[in-house]
């Protein structure tokens, strides 16, 4: 994930003309020799085995957070400290208590933040956004969306840190994530749920070859309130046989609906109830610079863009926010809230029973 | 529907070769001069404005309802209790209660049962329970599945029947049946439930165009667990803008993937992760002669059937039920433990907690 | 087929109210046994050995054809000549000779015709007729089409009497036929092609295990000029290896354009150039009331036909025709049109450069 | 088209170790001071307003070629004869004489060369390639494919150099040969062709906005024949309402099939005929790992590749062919049989009979 970062501030800069035009300064690993060897091949100009000199360095405007979950914590709030902005890869934090010092600190500091919810800068969600904002579906009745993949299908899927609980394991808070803050984006806050977390394989190889004992969730499944009145359904499953990036909802609305799958990332699915029942249907758009994002990376419709190029609109974002322009980072209270969601799910769960979001 | 039941019995006739072949011999419509026009068309020999005088008519072996809801219990008691087979349209009953009266008197008759759980009867359906319980798939982890259509989507959609509670109404009864009834057909008994209900269009305009209180579900969402220890979520609603016939659903397991809208009907998408990972992903499989039902309609895949066919094949499950044969028909007892879930995800929503199904 | 077409005429009966309703009267069989069983089976009142009694017998008024493609022309022509209106399965004879024939023996005596060209009754490519007549996607520009199976692609799929030239063999005249009848009814006549025949399996195993060889096409390409200025190419398969029912095409137009394949004969895809680019794309049509014929089978959109209803859909056409009604019916001369193309196609493969058809 | 090389070039940079690392040097425009600003945004370190200085240029030793159709030949020969490697944009030349010349300078002089078919270098159609010639789907029968897009469509869509056929014009040869390309890549030489080209607006919009008459193709079709036996149509329509990258195309064998558009462009559809009748079908494999040049990218299947990263791949190729390592590159023999194919197709037009190619 660092080095997909790199690119992309690298990208962000020969694709946008920005002012001022970043640069890759400093890069830390604990391992001070693959710091130098990834400064090398990625282009920053120096490197240190000790991120502590990041956040305190003069010459660092913005501090990158690419590390295990644990880290976020320590990294984000040494560098908001120091009086940089922190663009950090989600989840936000390993616990529901560091995420919020996360938000107080940067809110205190007045510093802007940004947090790797890559999916939400991609042009189609922009015009779902768009669609949704400007009535053109109605009010929203629904919103029923997955993330499901097969990474952790197989029973000899090894054990890794994202089994860890204390690394905030598990499908709902690794992919959970994902359709959580897609719901809270178009849709906006949830404010009650009802929620059910499984674990299928409960032991799995480690490493070593021996079985380890596995208390995280293989998939998640609740049913939500949203505070505007719409109901939904959202789950999260790494054991999804066969879908690689099953990212993908349906929005309702009293006039038309939405549908996605990031698996055809650059397709929206429309439904407008105004028109001819004779030819009234779900139409396929196709990204094309009509839609917010997408102008910057190719000249006409079809082309596609990849998920690097998604991470580079997310780049950009942060940049635009730390020269203080207007910005689509999806900032730390963003963030926040969606690991409020998938906290109250897991209390659900736990309570058998309906759960408020704060 | 009664006309679709009277060209599935004349299809059915064609179709298959079957001793007894069906006769249509005698039609009752409270409307006495509705019945003799009704049987001059569809074919009936006999018609009555009475339907007491069609149950017990010395000639008739199987009675078929297919009246308002209301009409179900008692019409299919006095049959049972006449000695005559029923074939009854879903919801089974109105209640819970009568529909558990008419699952006693038909077990105590030791007579046969069919409920109209059309889509079950879909070859495609037949595949994809063949694949589960193979265990092609592995063991099922998850089902996710949505009954969404949009005919009351408008909240200019007439209050009608359906919008009756004391009539079976609501989504949740009239669509969310079928979801339930697939996920139970394909992954077993679901033992707990935490739904919730919603009603978006608290009004709809009466015949007579004055505004009528709405007091049934526009929409329903569930998370469910399943007795095998499969997790899964179950949506209906009738307000889906753009959805014609939205029965869809994922089966996952850690094998392999089921996939499947009713939208087309004659695909099923199939993955099995035991494939190389160059060329693996989803298999769309068109019916055809190999799938159980398909052959007896077209000889070579590619035709397809319609919906009228998946009726013929459910009349042909009750009439080998009726000869004795080995037969589909889904029957009472299955239609009552349909009713019991939907009945569960009412009290759940009510209790705003996890409830156990029976 | 014969199967195919005593259903059709069951299921018309029941699902039209036809005046006068048809009458399965007398079927017709070389082997008088098989003929009676069959007419048990099926509903005739009457069965014979021989043909000729059949298109004399004073109680007939439509008689059917479903023979061999060499017994067309002599059944015909006889019906034609007692005064009988005709049903025939295409193609409409094994040699162009012969069609010619029963178009002029028919129009002298001004008797109704049909032949089985079925997929040019889908509801959905009726809409396709109406939107492209319309001008609704504006003039039309291209047809591109084809219609791919792949029951003969394996080298040993045996040889039978689709494989003799004889009896208007090769996958051109036996799926050929299918787009080009959609091309003709769609975009209007066709007066130059140049094509391409291929033969890939030059030997096939006979019933008896010799090999045989094969003097007809597998395949078949040709790019095609219609009269209306429009382009197009046409393609026939019976070796697309994968395709089950492959009559698939794109009808391109100055102002939008339309795609369709049989393997989803329920939709229609529709772009319409006039919208916002931002939202604009092909739409989804789902079959429903709207589209001519539909509603006769199911009440609402997403119900869905197979293909036995199209059936039904051409058989009510002809029973129109021989009432004298308005009618869909695609007589002898459409379809020896269809022939001619056919042949034209054959010619310009033979001399190796474009040939205007007739 | 020059921003998207240059682009292409800093991404090879970041994405793959190569030695030597390129350097984006010198800059060319006719205009100096775009040059000078060119340079400044795309980060090359000089710039110039002469092509001829490049072409010359001691630090020089790859050019690329992203100018009007007719600079290509007068810049490649230069550069060639000044021993440098060149990487030209598609066509080849504006000529097929040109074309022919810088064929045989590039092989004269023994330098590495590379051309814009920046479609042949998606993964999927790497895979499509691998399993074709590994004879999964046994022998290939036929090809037959389009590229439509409908930038033209409309007839108000003004005249530009892509309408001058001096400039290398039309659909054949803007789109067309992207189409010619992928047959020739997938299934070998072509050498026969039977083509038809059409112009549907024959005035357009000048920028003045006087009308001013057209002399170039707005689609072409052709029905073609490949040297291993297979056989073809061919399509290319700048007017095809509705699609935006339709560069589709299906390639069907004795055991198996392929199919493919580039509006999905991460996905390929694959058919194999060994398995079991009752679960086969198409395969939809989603681009991963397991793909050839994927892995770079993203490390896992589902996230996906935009346009921009398969120039990145075509860049690779083309150091790679530079550095003398293996490569991909599409060189300009490649590119020349390309136009000759093309060439052919407009001479069979013109004559109105079968051409063979070469």
């Amino acid at each position: 994930m660092g080095r997909a970062h790199a690119r992309a501030f690298l990208s962000a800069r020969s694709v946008y003309v920005l002012s001022p035009a970043p640069v890759l300064d400093l890069i830390a690993d604990q391992d001070a020799e693959q710091a130098a060897a990834a400064a090398a091949v990625l282009g920053f100009a120096r490197s240190t085995g000790d991120w502590r000199r990041v956040v305190v360095d003069p010459d660092v405007d913005l501090v990158a957070i690419a590390t295990p979950n644990l880290l976020h914590a320590p990294i984000a709030l040494a560098a908001l400290q120091a009086g940089k902005a922190v663009y950090c890869e989600k989840p936000l934090a390993a616990t529901l208590e560091d995420a919020t010092a996360m938000v107080a600190a940067s809110e205190a500091a007045g510093l802007p933040t940004g947090v790797g919810f890559t999916y939400l800068h991609n042009p189609m969600i922009g015009l779902a956004r768009e669609i949704i904002a400007s009535g053109e579906i109605g009010e929203v009745t629904a919103f029923r969306g997955a993330h499901a993949e097969d990474f952790m299908a197989a029973a000899s899927a090894p054990f890794n840190w994202r089994c860890e609980p204390e690394n905030a394991g598990g499908a709902l808070a690794d992919l959970g994530s994902h359709i959580i803050a897609m719901a809270r984006y178009l849709v906006g806050p949830i404010d009650a749920v009802s929620g059910r977390l499984s674990t299928v394989h409960r032991r799995r190889p480690s490493a070593g070859g021996a079985l380890r004992d596995v208390h995280v969730d293989d998939q998640a499944d609740a049913v939500v309130g949203f505070a505007c009145g719409a109901t939904g359904t959202l789950s999260a499953s790494w054991i999804a046989s066969g879908w690689k990036m099953g990212l993908s909802f349906q929005v309702t609305g009293t006039k038309g609906s939405i549908a996605f799958t990031q698996e055809r990332l650059n397709e929206l699915q429309l439904f407008s109830s105004g028109g001819a029942a004779r030819t009234s249907g779900f139409t396929t758009i196709l990204a094309g610079p009509e839609h917010p994002g997408y102008g910057a990376f190719c000249p006409a419709a079809g082309h596609q863009l990849g998920y690097n190029e998604l991470k580079t609109i997310e780049v950009e974002a942060m940049l635009d926010a730390l020269a203080g322009r207007p910005s689509a980072s999806k900032d730390f209270r963003f963030a926040l809230e969606v690991e409020q969601i998938a906290d109250a799910i897991r209390r659900s769960h736990r309570d058998q029973r309906w759960v408020a979001v704060r």
